[in-house]
């Protein structure tokens, strides 16, 4: 059946986030300890596709709970122009589910010699990434099979955030204990949302662009949710951050202009409420996520910084629905194959 | 007449790059070696809108010229979420036309508290971001009048390079002498194949969605053309590195999808040749900058972290072309203002 692989990956997160719970917390303990003594000044983080926007995610965290200057890596730089920068102090972290990609195990490589201290965050114990790098986070998805990651990325956010929230001291067992509940209720809350999903997808049909938006922690779904919906939909899906929505592209929003806006509570949605009242003023034709009258996110008792993991739940269903309805298979999307080799 | 203003600032760009070059050379030099005593080991760069992809483009300057560890601000994280981190030994580079947008004077401000080195790069000396800054460069661009930001982009990537470039040793004076040439020539070329431009903005006049691309150096080409194609001629375009477009968004390029493609001469164009064999087979309608018989740019002579001075000329004319085709006005777009104050 078309998109039944990404269907059954979708609804298995909440599994997969409790494994990695339980079987992951203690070995990225460890990684985060040596980090720890590493005693880092920086950040780079380096990734591409669905992995970026945990990428992205996981520097939130560094400037915000471990007050650490973050950069994502432009990998170009030290691939094409032979860059070696001097990176004693510096902690590099590699994001890939596959850990296949050439030009990030190269980046890693390059960046060890150059004085990093390499973690690889992977699907993936096995992989070239992990091999090349000095420590190694498993985030224990399991096989993915599906050409949209979908599994693999809350699992690599939770990993994120179990590596950088115990690097900066938080109590993450207590604060990620929740998540596995609170993506079943997600998902369960989507069900009997369905309808609301159905008539989002159904808004969405008739259009060849949709932009999607967030601030703060919540800027990486509105990334991956624009992802999903390209390579599942072929849809023109773009992201902006609420801010730099108001800066050009708010040209392009028209009256019935579909934006889908993420408003989970917190500062960097109480941020979204002036953008989205501008957007609501455009009439544009707004897809909430988060409040109760939107596709509904079950946030009560998460941290702000947790959020993420649940938000893209429903975009993932939205992003499915809607490749269906517009006659294709979210399994296998055209052009795209499961791991990108790009140098 | 619609357009006037962008035309007018588009062909002014060989004297705005003169002007800089004659008087801003020796001001930057300063700017340049008290950041030289500061010894900075890690820079950050802060800025939204057009001023995002100078950003961009100094990063790449940087990572290979500097051999530093870079990263793009997520302002949110210092003004929403409060975030403080250690900026003793960073670099905060701002840059920003107007030097008006409160976040942008706020993340500095923050950035200045905790120990940074700040520089501002603006258009307007007297705004808030450059008064709040420790060392500021004026761009010189003379007054912008149309929203769509044209001559001061230029001018801010050769001030960029001015400062980074000299904070790096190289021979920048030598190097940045051809641009004003160089820039007269492309956009005597871009005259001359007018024919190509008026007919790459037929073949756009139809579509709703184009996608930008390039790599390295050229990769922030790619982003500036996307804004604005957006923001004159509200088509959503999309920018992504050749390297990103493999991952997953080339299932949105089918049959006749129209890619605007830089490839310049240089390691960035160089890594484009796969990415452009890979659109050509799944039949996308590639529009080519750079090469002989694309859209053409000058860069004969002229070194390749020069080249995205040159390469966004051609670009320029085509948003205002499509705009102006498709029955716009590319010096006010709807929705938009000069300043955008984001929060």
């Amino acid at each position: 059946m078309p998109g039944e692989l990404m269907a059954a990956e979708v609804a298995e997160q909440p599994d997969v986030l409790s494994r990695l719970l339980s079987d992951g917390t203690a070995p990225i303990a460890e990684v985060a300890a040596e980090l720890g003594r590493r005693r880092a000044r920086f950040v780079l983080l380096a990734a591409r596709g669905t992995s970026d926007h945990a990428a992205l995610y996981a520097k939130y965290l560094v400037e915000v709970l471990l007050g650490l200057p973050a950069g994502l890596v432009s990998p170009s730089t030290m691939t094409l122009y032979g860059a070696r920068p001097d990176l004693s102090d510096v902690l590099f972290v590699a994001v890939s589910q596959s850990g296949g990609s050439p030009d990030l195990v190269d980046s890693l490589s390059a960046a060890r010699r150059c004085g990093a201290a390499t973690v690889a965050v992977t699907n993936a114990p096995d992989s070239a990434l992990a091999q090349a790098a000095e420590l190694a986070v498993d985030v224990r998805a399991g096989r993915e099979q599906a050409v949209a990651a979908t599994k693999t990325y809350t699992a690599e956010l939770l990993a994120l955030y179990l590596l950088l929230g115990g690097l900066a001291g938080q109590d993450i067992r207590r604060r990620a204990a929740v998540l596995p509940d609170a993506a079943a209720w997600t998902l369960r809350l989507s069900d009997d949302a369905s309808g609301r999903i159905d008539a989002a997808a159904a808004r969405l049909l008739r259009h060849e662009r949709v932009v999607t938006t967030a601030r703060g922690y919540s800027y990486p779904t509105a990334r991956e949710a624009a992802l999903k919906l390209m390579e599942t939909s072929y849809i023109g899906a773009q992201a902006f951050s609420g801010a730099d929505l108001l800066h050009g592209p708010m040209a392009m929003v028209s009256d019935g202009f579909p934006v889908v806006a993420v408003r989970s509570p917190g500062a960097g949605g109480d941020a979204m409420d002036a953008v989205i009242d501008k957007l609501t003023k455009a009439r544009a034709d707004v897809v909430l996520v988060g409040p109760e009258d939107g596709l509904p996110v079950a946030t009560d008792g998460v941290a702000e910084e947790l959020a993420p993991v649940l938000e893209i739940l429903p975009l993932q269903r939205l992003a499915w629905r809607l490749a269906l309805d517009r006659g294709g298979d979210p399994d296998s999307p055209r052009g795209l194959r499961k791991v990108t080799e790009t140098w």
